[in-house]
């Protein structure tokens, strides 16, 4: 849905009047060319994940033209990035880097400050800069997406595996540094990333890791994708999930190819989860559940297999569990309330050991059943899952965006320890709440060892202005609600980041203040994704602009 | 040894006069109680591994009172150690914060800067906090040793190894900051940390990861030991290697229990060493050897059995390799070049499945022999290895430290990518160098996977001046060739600390002006380790402290 924008445009950052403004524009389109700086100007289109906008975000909570930048530019190397920055601090314009831009469910490509500059590395700086099959690492720029990445390896023929999220068409780098997640033994990003080059906001260029020791005769280090530190202060860190620095390239580790085996087991009672858990937790830490696994709630059967909400259930309030587990008896899965997806890797003697102990572990649980990719129909999800869980790019996941007119989604991400009670907490508030709002709860599970992802993914039509309310208030209560029990979130959309950043405030916010003081040391005139994270520059603190 | 001390007592920091000292340290007791605080004013003693001392560097390469403090301050809480950093600030006095002081081979507990005050966090703040059965884990201060944690956890009776590195009497936490390396899975000590409480050079605390979200009711975050990171920039790794905060708690994972099975392979001849990398790498990334396996040269098979060289040889000059191998013939390893030291774990199948694959890769090498412990005697190093790849502390391997009359040690610790190709580069490079200033060269390849830890050790006379002379200078030239060539180190000594810092110099020194900027606004006053790592605050900064 697109709405005729109201005002003059494009919307202007704070601090800049229009004629700076235009003023810097010109300069900017004089040094990078024009046809690399778009005006914000026009509808806004959300299209959808494979058109995504690069102008607002597509998944828009708050009203459409709310969090919009002001322009865009394409830089199509380091050396512009660094001009850009050098831009944005001679006229103090917030610039807003994305590498693809398809954060759906936390922003997508929108910049947290109204009006700010949004940097689109994606679009020009998408080179996979080396592949080395010997030690099996990869470098990229901003714009090689997992699509990407995977076909480039797929040409040199290599057996070697990429990571991917759920969806495929996101930048690996751009969701390294958001510290995303994966569903191979690699799913941890940010942990299976290994040096950076990084524009810091005062234009000047670092790079991380081995990368700052010059390899022989100028040439990269040739340990700069083997060893994540340099000597001295490990700082890669510090360029996830903050406005610390602009990420252009960055290494990464790749998986041996080897094979593999995907199954899925159902559960039939709603409060089987904390034994369900219980049972994960050891067979995660002695490394028999090979990979990062999905424990879905029934429902997510339903809505991945891409038929809307309205072919199940025709009221307006959430489906009700009955009528979810009529519909699932027809289906694969059977009449059952979880559904647990995982992988083991290796060869065959390998595999058939852990599965043996899986399948006695699981079957603790009274009326669980183990299911085999061969015993479900082709269209099945559990097929997408063997893909994913291989490293193969897929957009199967997309489906259960069908689930409502207009639909798109919030995500609330919080982290609890791998133990039942713990999820017992996280998950009795988060139904209660979507409950109480009005909402269908999807959650799923993704287990990476000691810690659990729990990913609750809000569904709403974005041309009902009631329903994105509703969502609105769910998160704050849920954030509030998980925060007082001890409970926090990994990641979140643009408008919690305040919210959530505050959560973290032990020691009277001394994490905050930390945040701050490096914050201000780097970036003095607050031009690089000011609020991004809760971290407000100097210039921007204490104004109104928190959320 | 220990030579009379020249000069007025104790050595004053730079830029304090003795006056103010003295009031600052009358101060200190005064809060602390006076039995905390000890000047360093009495004659220096070496002491051994087990009773080493915290006035000065035990493996002094230097001259004994060189690298010495002026007083050492025994902080028995988090609060102390905030009172001494406010102290330090009031007065301008540099601290320099140690957990065991242990770091031998890389300084021992000296400060880097001349004068400082040792905080020594080691003698009352050594309390095991927590271990986590379920989870895993475990929260340790800073005097808790790889013995200690070792005991506590026989003491629950629960089935954790913790993993340690060679020696076993050094900080779980100290070690950690340090990113040290230990033999087990979990061999990557700082990749396997989670969560710090760290004291600031401002006097604030922070809680990082998922302790910054207070737990309910004050308690500590459930998820503070189970998940790495906070919401915002990952910001533990300043905190390692550097001289941003002291850590007065560290949570670290602990290994579940498992079956495993050591074994050496021994290789005949000296080239052999580029082709066994070559079959290590895919191994390792294969995951089929378990651990991070030591490669060593067969001297150190002499060496380590704890006679003196003198045993073996009587010149002054390094052992012939023929010598060498005359003598190895007599021993469990034969006549050969090579050892390497694995270990493959799990159940008995997969072990049996790992060691099958490892055999049939290693005998390609012609003339290599694979070796299990009960094949060799009792006494063999074999059997100390075992303990070690299970997590079991040792300090067999300070038996190679009778190699020589007042023996000390200098680690050279450059990073290679497991290739072949590039350990030729820097093994080639050392021997000759060490051939150049007359030592006997020591190599171990400590492999964690995609990169490798060469650990040249370098073993001098403390009472021989012209032998602690060459030491220097064949670290110095080894430091600058490698660096040449694009190798650099992961940790080194004090005095080295500035030549290795400016060898990550890309983009003109970029990272280190990062890391200054960040020192600066942290602790505008630098206080805290001045120097360490190469990093020197604003006001130390050019006055000719670089070594
Ligand atoms: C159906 C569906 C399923 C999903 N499943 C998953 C999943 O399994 N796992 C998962 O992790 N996510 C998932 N997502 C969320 C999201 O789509 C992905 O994380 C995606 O990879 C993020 O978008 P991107 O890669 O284009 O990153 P970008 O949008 O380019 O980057 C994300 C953010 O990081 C910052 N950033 C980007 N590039 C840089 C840079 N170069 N320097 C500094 N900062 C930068 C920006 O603030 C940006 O907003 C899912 C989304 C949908 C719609
Ligand atoms: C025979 C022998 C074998 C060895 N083998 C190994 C090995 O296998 N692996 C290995 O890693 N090392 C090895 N070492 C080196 C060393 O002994 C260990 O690394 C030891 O653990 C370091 O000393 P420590 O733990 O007492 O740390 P400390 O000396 O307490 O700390 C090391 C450094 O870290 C900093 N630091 C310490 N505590 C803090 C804090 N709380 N906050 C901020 N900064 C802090 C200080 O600058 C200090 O100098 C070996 C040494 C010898 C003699």
């Amino acid at each position: 849905p697109s709405v005729p924008r109201a005002g003059e445009l494009p919307v202007l950052p704070p601090d800049v009047d229009r004629d700076t403004f235009n003023k810097a524009i010109a300069e900017l389109k004089e040094s990078l060319g024009k046809e690399h700086v778009e005006l914000n100007d026009k509808p806004l289109v959300d299209g959808w994940y494979m058109e995504h906008p690069n102008t607002h975000d597509a998944f828009h909570v708050v009203e459409q033209s709310e969090l919009v930048s002001s322009a865009t530019v394409y830089p199509g190397s380091t050396e512009e990035v660094q001009a850009i920055v050098r831009w944005a601090n001679k006229f103090l314009i917030p610039v807003f880097p994305i590498s693809m831009g398809r954060n759906l469910g936390y922003g997508g490509a929108a910049p947290r400050l109204r009006g700010s500059v949004i940097i689109d590395l994606g679009r020009r700086m998408k080179k996979v800069l080396k592949i080395d099959g010997q030690n099996a690492t990869c470098i990229v720029e901003p714009g090689v997406t997992y699509f990407a990445l995977y076909e480039e390896i797929q040409k040199t023929g290599l057996p070697l595996w990429i990571d991917t999220p759920d969806v495929g068409g996101g930048s690996v780098l751009g969701n390294c540094v958001d510290r995303g997640v994966g569903y191979t033994p690699y799913g941890d990003h940010f942990a299976n990333h290994c040096g950076m080059e990084v524009v810091l906001p005062s234009g000047e260029l670092v790079r991380t890791g081995m990368g700052a020791l010059p390899g022989k005769n100028g040439a990269d280090n040739p340990s700069w994708q083997a060893f994540q530190h340099a000597y001295g202060p490990s700082v890669d860190g510090i360029f996830s999930q903050s406005n610390f620095g602009i990420v252009t390239k960055m290494g990464m580790w790749l998986m041996p190819e080897t094979e593999h085996q995907s199954y899925m087991i159902t559960f039939p009672k709603e409060e089987d989860f904390e034994q369900i858990i219980d049972i994960i937790r050891p067979l995660a830490l002695n490394r028999i559940l090979g990979n990062i696994p999905q424990l879905r709630s029934v429902i997510q059967e339903l809505a991945v297999t891409g038929k809307p909400k309205s072919h199940f259930y025709q009221g307006k309030d959430p489906v009700p569990e009955e009528v979810i587990r009529s519909h699932a008896k027809n289906m694969p899965c059977g009449d059952c309330a979880w559904v647990f997806y995982g992988t083991v890797y290796g060869p065959e003697e390998t595999r058939k050991m852990q599965l043996d102990v899986i399948r006695q572990e699981f079957a603790k649980v009274p009326g669980s059943k183990f299911i085999l990719p061969q015993d479900v129909p082709e269209d099945h999800y559990l097929h997408a899952r063997v893909r994913i869980c291989s490293g193969v790019p897929e957009l199967r996941e997309l489906d259960w965006l069908n689930w409502k007119p207009n639909c798109a989604h919030l995500a609330f991400s919080p982290i609890t320890p791998t133990k039942g009670e713990d999820a017992k907490i996280v998950h009795e508030l988060v139904t209660r709440l979507h409950k109480k709002w009005g909402f269908d709860s999807l959650p799923t599970w993704c287990v990476s060892g000691r810690e659990m992802h729990y990913i609750a993914e809000i569904l709403f039509d974005r041309a009902d202005e009631d329903e994105k309310r509703r969502a609105i208030a769910c998160m704050r209560e849920m954030i509030a609600e998980a925060a007082a029990q001890g409970y926090g979130e990994y990641r979140t959309h643009l408008i919690f980041m305040d919210q959530i950043a505050r959560t973290y405030g032990w020691g009277d916010q001394a994490l905050m203040r930390l945040n701050e003081t490096i914050k201000d040391a780097l970036d003095p005139n607050g031009i690089l994704a000011p609020g991004r994270a809760g971290i407000w520059p100097k210039r921007f603190r204490g104004r109104g602009f928190q959320l």
